[in-house]
């Protein structure tokens, strides 16, 4: 009988492998696979959607998947249950990255770097266009209060601001003022300066920010996106943005990635794109293999995983 | 006999025009000034170079400057001395917006949003020459522990790294894992990523950042200055970053202001420029009234002033 196969779709060092080794000796790391060897994958790290079906085919060996993000939306969840898959994804390694992306773009927009930037492209020093915000008493609302939520909101807190947060059920969670349950999100966003969506992707969170949505914003505030795309009617907020109903985006995800050329989001004065970057993280193996490897030792000895599972029906 | 006189340099609001009678009813206001008044200018708010030297002759009744910025240096500090005048500064105003200024700066470069901002002019996704850096366990040197430098720390305090100072006498201060003297700066900068000056201008830091300086510094780090621009060497920070003895650069002083057109910094891709802006701060008037308004309430009782007083011989 063949080995079991480890399949990562991306490579890791050495020493990782050599960790997996210690811990999993009976099975085989490869991060290239031979179509014969799709049958014998237990574990895979990452998704590879070519090899989908024969991989959640009735003859699959696949066990459990370890995902690379946060957000899961983009595997076949029903799919995954149906086999009765194991699910775990990186919730947690990005919330640094994103939290500090988030305020960076915040920062770089109240400060006026965003334009001196582009200023400095054609020496232009003075620029009285730019008006410069303090965050100091503004209204913050963070949409989504799970490990990069609590993280933001802990850099944030030391500036000033006054943090709300929104999840499921309205559950407080420390460093923010108060939290609300997503259906009252409307009632108080006319007062927010800041909305910040870390969401994940679900049915309930599709389309999410619709006209609707960017209509009942202040007039001067600004809109995050480091979620995923989708939650956003991308045609309702340029309408909005065009219309003034809010006064700057700043987007990491959207409806289409890489945004297509053209797209008229990338002339537009008001808002800062960044090419889903915002998870980008230095020490990113390190930090995977600390969940990986957890979730390993766990797996073979109880073929059962210890961090970071996904409830395959809720999607997060 | 005429009324003596407050001068201000620029305008502000009647509410604080009718706080200002209540406490000092003698005294008349003035944003403009005919010749034949100036010997009675006995306070200004602000510094007129056109009128230094009659506000500074014998027969003038100039008493007290109140600054509108922190640090002095463009004061002609001698003869405030030989004329006794009292000097207070601002400083403290502008610590927020400072602070976040440079936060802006750190983060916009640490994740990628810099070069985000340029591609997106030219519609461009994906961008392999893009690093992404954390500020988690990196080493920062903040040169002037005053309450810039104090508002500085205890805001990078939650992103995780190693705050260091330097002060004139090595004096320890909260949020800082050890504040050295000025005279040591050079043997511990070999290990550190980020290098913040916000020191005044004297004799002593005029220069400081010199060939010597950066060529002691690591390959992969960024230095920022929002002090003031003579404090560096600006030819010796060129040659330094096109030789790569440093990565980037944050400047928001220079040796000229406004930075002259075609200055080779303004096309340099490793330097932000941005035009002395970092003290933009919004509620200027009220944050400013708040030290103006107790020296004055000091002042009308005693001749003295009670807040941010200027010492004549050290300058800051």
């Amino acid at each position: 009988m063949s080995k079991k196969i480890i399949y990562s779709t991306r490579p890791f060092r050495d020493e990782f492998i050599s960790q997996i080794n210690h811990i999993a000796p009976g099975y085989m790391w490869c991060t290239e696979i031979a179509p014969s060897q799709v049958s014998d994958v237990e574990i895979m790290i990452g998704w590879d959607k070519e090899l989908a079906d024969e991989l959640l085919s009735e003859h699959a060996s696949l066990s459990w998947v370890q995902a690379i993000s946060a957000g899961v939306d983009y595997l076949p969840l029903e799919k995954f249950s149906e086999r009765s898959l194991l699910l775990s994804n990186a919730s947690g390694l990005h919330a640094d990255s994103i939290s500090q992306h988030v305020l960076a773009t915040i920062l770089c927009d109240y400060r006026g770097i965003r334009k001196a930037i582009l200023n400095q492209k054609v020496q232009l020093w003075k620029d009285d266009s730019i008006t410069y915000h303090s965050l100091e008493n503004t209204n913050i609302v963070i949409v989504g209060t799970g490990k990069i939520g609590q993280r933001l909101a802990e850099l944030l807190y030391p500036f000033g601001p006054n943090i709300f947060g929104i999840n499921t059920s309205g559950h407080t969670v420390s460093h923010f003022k108060k939290v609300y349950p997503l259906n009252q999100l409307l009632d108080f966003l006319p007062s927010m300066d800041i909305v910040i969506n870390i969401l994940p992707l679900t049915d309930e969170t599709t389309g999410l920010y619709n006209a609707e949505f960017f209509s009942s914003m202040k007039k001067e505030a600004s809109f995050i996106n480091v979620g995923r795309g989708p939650s956003v009617n991308t045609g309702d907020l340029i309408d909005a943005l065009n219309k003034k109903q809010l006064r700057f985006a700043a987007l990491d995800v959207f409806e289409e990635e890489p945004l297509p050329k053209n797209h008229p989001l990338w002339s537009m004065e008001n808002v800062l794109i960044t090419p889903h970057s915002s998870g980008m993280t230095p020490n990113f193996q390190e930090k995977f293999m600390k969940i990986f490897l957890e979730n390993l030792k766990s797996y073979t000895k109880t073929r059962l995983i210890s961090m970071n599972q996904v409830n395959l029906r809720k999607g997060y």
